[in-house]
């Protein structure tokens, strides 16, 4: 069955491993890690597979039919994608393909004679507005980071300050509370990647994960953004927490991006300009004082987007951000996830993923938030 | 720095996750989740990055040049990748490409008059042959394999069997000795994702990855291939042992795999051709009574290849089997894993990574090959 409602033009051809590429993975619902072919023929949807993945295909994939490539292959002589897509084309000349489509298998289509035309994002309109299964299953996600965060929470709450290290049973580290995370995260079925959990300095810099020796005293961000390995649906959260005491400028730099983050929250809706929202928080840190500017070592203040829609993708339309006009529909499920950054005072960033209603927005984070545990 | 001997054309862009692509990886060693821009125009490789992403790059990407990508978009007044890649061409006007490279920016840059040349694979020729450090690197993947995977073993040799099944806390499902082992590669810096462990009948298809009960005198196999999120590259090794006690069927059916598999690895040296080795390991089968043939239910016997390079991709060439023609270069790492399944039988894979040296090669698989446990 072709994915409800895709409004997709007639034909169309994906080639990629559904591990890897979402829109695959969204119109098949078959997780394979290599490349495999999928194609729309009018009101049809069909996947072809090699002998070894061909049962569990036949089992697993919601595509009308799934077909053997040996088999396509011997009937027509040729076993190059593109003749495979030729002949399953019966004669049609032209296919839709997303932008990321293999260049090689566009060429080879080309001189077959089939007009290749690029979809821009997003491939699949529908993909961006969440059906009921996908809100449960971003939901569970995100169910499975809370629970993750909240055990290396926990940690540092048990664990004792000396010289302004932390300790637990041994040092506390980065990469010991990642661990901690992602093995916690396997136990919920998703995979965590890359989470980050930076310490002060290292916080001001938002792409660089962290690493080292936990600080008291000092905002640590944790930004976890796991997939599940059962869905294939993200997560995505972030919170600022702070073993020991919190300066008051620390604390007034939390609490601004807390009352930022609410304010995003408070202005997203169906038909807002994420552009707008996003404004909105830059005019909310001016205010408090917190300006936003590159200075000679790079960037201080608020300098990345305010969120981003989340579903088989961690980044995928729609949009809210500086330079991205971009109106929120309905039933889309968006990041809200609004930063400060000053180098000697650290980094602060609070998270939370909510679903675009009509009226306004449905928070789908339940972890509360705090500055010291 | 580009990749030294890439002996690639002069020209050449990439444009993709380096997480997800493996020759970005290889030419940037720079991990990246959303999609970059590498360039190398004649001895100059070049990374384009977003304001985020560049001061990680600086320290940590392995190019001659870290660009900023809103500078370059700032000075031309262009901010579509097909324009910046022009403008860093620098009136050059042919670029080859990898096959994967994405059909959206092929069209961009012809539309603006370059000559957008696909390279077949390897890419990176280079890339096939591992350096020393690759080597270690994969060396290192395989110890964690190891460990994790013997883990699951020691597990299951403290586990008691009642009524055909096994415990130890509680029911021994596929699932949690999954979770075990995925959990010991975390602590080695590792993420494994979807191994197999595949009791009974579930073996028979080489793809089942295996859910539920394990149950005892049943072969099970346990196929593993984690990356190392450290440096990106894989290990893979298969096993195939038994709970309680093996019937003389079974026995025998694995003692032949081994020794089909100790046969491959005595034919692999560099300069064989890799259909040769895998057909000398199905002629031994068939010596030994285990015909390769397709049934009603699917095919029996030996029916996938023997074995696939690998490094930064899971599989990569060279190829180990019946269709592929493929001399083995020396200094590449490939697995050899033949495998034998009969329902009602069971199914029986071996698999050791090896590097291919001149007179023959060297076994980077440490762990023992037995049945029982």
């Amino acid at each position: 069955m072709r994915p409800k409602n895709s409004r997709l033009p007639r034909n169309a051809v994906l080639y990629a491993s559904s591990e890897g590429d979402a829109n695959v993975l969204y119109a098949t619902k078959f997780f394979a890690p290599d490349p495999i072919l999928y194609l729309e023929r009018g009101e049809k949807s069909m996947l072809v597979l090699n002998d070894l993945e061909l049962g569990r295909g036949k089992k697993e994939a919601s595509v009308d039919d799934v077909l053997s490539l040996s088999e396509i292959s011997r009937k027509i002589g040729k076993s190059h994608p593109a003749d495979v897509v030729k002949s399953l084309l019966k004669g049609r000349k032209k296919v839709r393909v997303p932008g990321n489509f293999p260049v090689d298998l566009a060429d080879g289509l080309r001189k077959r004679g089939i007009d290749v035309v690029v979809k821009p994002m997003p491939f699949y309109d529908r993909r961006m507005v969440k059906e009921r299964r996908e809100i449960r299953a971003i939901e569970e996600a995100q169910r499975a980071t809370e629970d993750a965060v909240n055990t290396a929470f926990d940690f540092l709450r048990r664990a004792k300050v000396r010289g302004g290290k932390v300790y637990n049973k041994g040092l506390v580290t980065a990469e010991s509370l990642r661990r901690l995370i992602h093995k916690e995260l396997l136990d919920r079925d998703c995979i965590g990647k890359d989470t980050i959990i930076a310490c002060g300095e290292q916080a001001c810099d938002p792409h660089n994960r962290g690493s080292g020796p936990i600080y008291a005293d000092q905002p640590i961000v944790f930004d976890c953004f796991p997939r599940s390995s059962k869905t294939g649906y993200h997560a995505d959260m972030s919170r600022t927490v702070l073993k020991g005491k919190a300066s008051p400028k620390v604390r007034r730099l939390w609490e601004t991006v807390r009352d930022g983050q609410q304010l995003g929250c408070e202005l997203v809706h169906a038909g807002v300009n994420g552009a707008k929202v996003h404004r909105a928080i830059m005019d909310f840190f001016e205010e408090q004082g917190y300006r936003t500017e590159r200075k000679k070592k790079g960037w201080v203040g608020f300098f990345h987007g305010t969120g981003h829609g989340i579903g088989l993708d961690l980044h995928e339309p729609p949009w809210i951000g500086k330079n991205r006009e971009f109106i929120l529909p309905e039933g889309t499920v968006v990041t809200v996830e609004p930063g400060l950054y000053f180098p000697g005072l650290g980094g602060v960033r609070i998270e939370d993923m909510v679903l675009v209603t009509k009226k306004g927005c449905r928070n789908l984070a339940k972890l509360p938030k705090f500055l010291e545990l």
